[in-house]
């Protein structure tokens, strides 16, 4: 089962596909995907990402694979839908989007062995964890000015359920901007799986339901400026588009 | 105005001060502060906290004052109540308390010139900003096995109103580990004032209504074990009260 968050005449709607792009409303109307506005399917509650998570973006950024899970945190005011504008400070010289699949949790965890990890999940979500780099002191723990702008978190569209997804550390992600492929690559590369996440993050803190685990970005960063289309797109989990735009024009 | 959260006789009461550590019901009730389990006073949305914001502790952790806020988040597992027990890891060499005024935001605010920070805040509370240093691997932006550990960030007990606090940036604060003054300071030695934070955390992201900026902490931070009682207090503000417990008698 696959569903989202839209606004529809001023209301906000669970909704469920529909097919061909289109949304069907709890009341049996279908609307075009174009007559909603997204919300994230998901309100995180605490957010976790991470720095070098896929071996070859590793290998991108000159950097060895970590020993254990480069984890951190992203801000509430990051989070947006399907759809979004994602503002891109004027100022900056360089910021890349990342295609990541996003893990919700469903349960209350606590020590969660690795081979029980799945028990707490609830389902995924597409996430892109845009980055502005200018501000990157070092690639270990990116500071609040790299990671945690207003809209650099677009989440969606669709929350699929766990057991829709067959095998969660075996899926093709993709980001295409303007339409051409720039990022390509499979989550079976992760450094640190799924499973192995949950267990590293729940040995010393306790996860609750709507926490999102971020799992990394494979090879293929480039720049993107205002204007650009950006698509991040998961197989089986969603196609998640957002665009840019310059926050001179916004403020 | 002073306002609390606790819960009674199963229910979550908004209460007053009722003088001699006496709260009051909506409904006219006083009781003891023991015979209520306090909350939080406010549930933050984004938590702020930073290394190093006062001079002495930096001198203390042989550093120089940082040129910028160091900025990072901690997660919502963190936070928990006055009277509280914050658990802390057997096998953890050493952990530290730290006191410090938690302003909280009260408007959506982007941009805001220092002159006017005050404009955008709802009040205030103490802060124990508990952390495990073993974990350590730099000071300018802890992990999360230092920062983000369950129960490692009591709130309270009371939240203030800004226009109670006639001077936020001239009290007193000081932690008391078992009845013995361990750390002493005042919130007029910070690095980086309340005024100066606000505007660097607006400049490049929107603050909202229940983020909660913690301010950073002077000289003195000791080691602390299971079964110590820590007051964090803070002139005006309030008197934090926390237990130390091992993870070992939880486990």
């Amino acid at each position: 089962m696959k569903h989202a968050r839209v606004i529809h005449d001023g209301k906000t709607h669970l909704v469920t596909e529909a097919g061909d792009g289109r949304v069907a409303l709890p009341d049996g109307r279908v609307l075009d995907e174009a007559q909603v506005q997204w919300l994230p399917p998901i309100e995180p509650r605490t957010l976790f990402t991470m720095a070098i998570n896929y071996a070859d973006h590793a290998k991108e950024l000159a950097f060895k694979a970590p020993e254990e899970p480069l984890g951190f945190l992203k801000a509430a005011n990051t989070v947006t839908g399907h759809r979004a504008h994602t503002v891109r400070p004027a100022d900056a010289a360089f910021m890349h989007y990342e295609c990541e699949l996003a893990v919700v949790i469903g349960a209350t965890a606590r020590n969660v062995p690795a081979e029980r990890a799945y028990d707490v999940v609830a389902g995924y979500t597409v996430a892109n964890d845009y980055a502005i780099r200018d501000y990157l002191e070092n690639w270990y723990r990116p500071n609040l000015r790299v990671k945690s702008r207003d809209t650099c978190t677009p989440l969606g569209p669709w929350f699929v359920e766990r057991d829709d997804v067959p095998d969660p550390m075996n899926l093709n992600l993709r980001t295409l901007v303007n339409g051409r492929e720039t990022q390509s690559g499979n989550t079976r590369d992760m450094v640190f799986g799924i499973p192995a996440l949950i267990a590293y993050y729940s040995s010393f803190m306790t996860l609750a339901p709507g926490d999102i685990i971020l799992t990394g970005t494979p090879d293929g960063v480039v720049n993107v400026v205002a204007g650009d289309e950006v698509v991040t797109e998961i197989e089986g989990i969603g196609r998640l588009v957002n665009t840019l735009v310059s926050d001179a024009r916004t403020a």
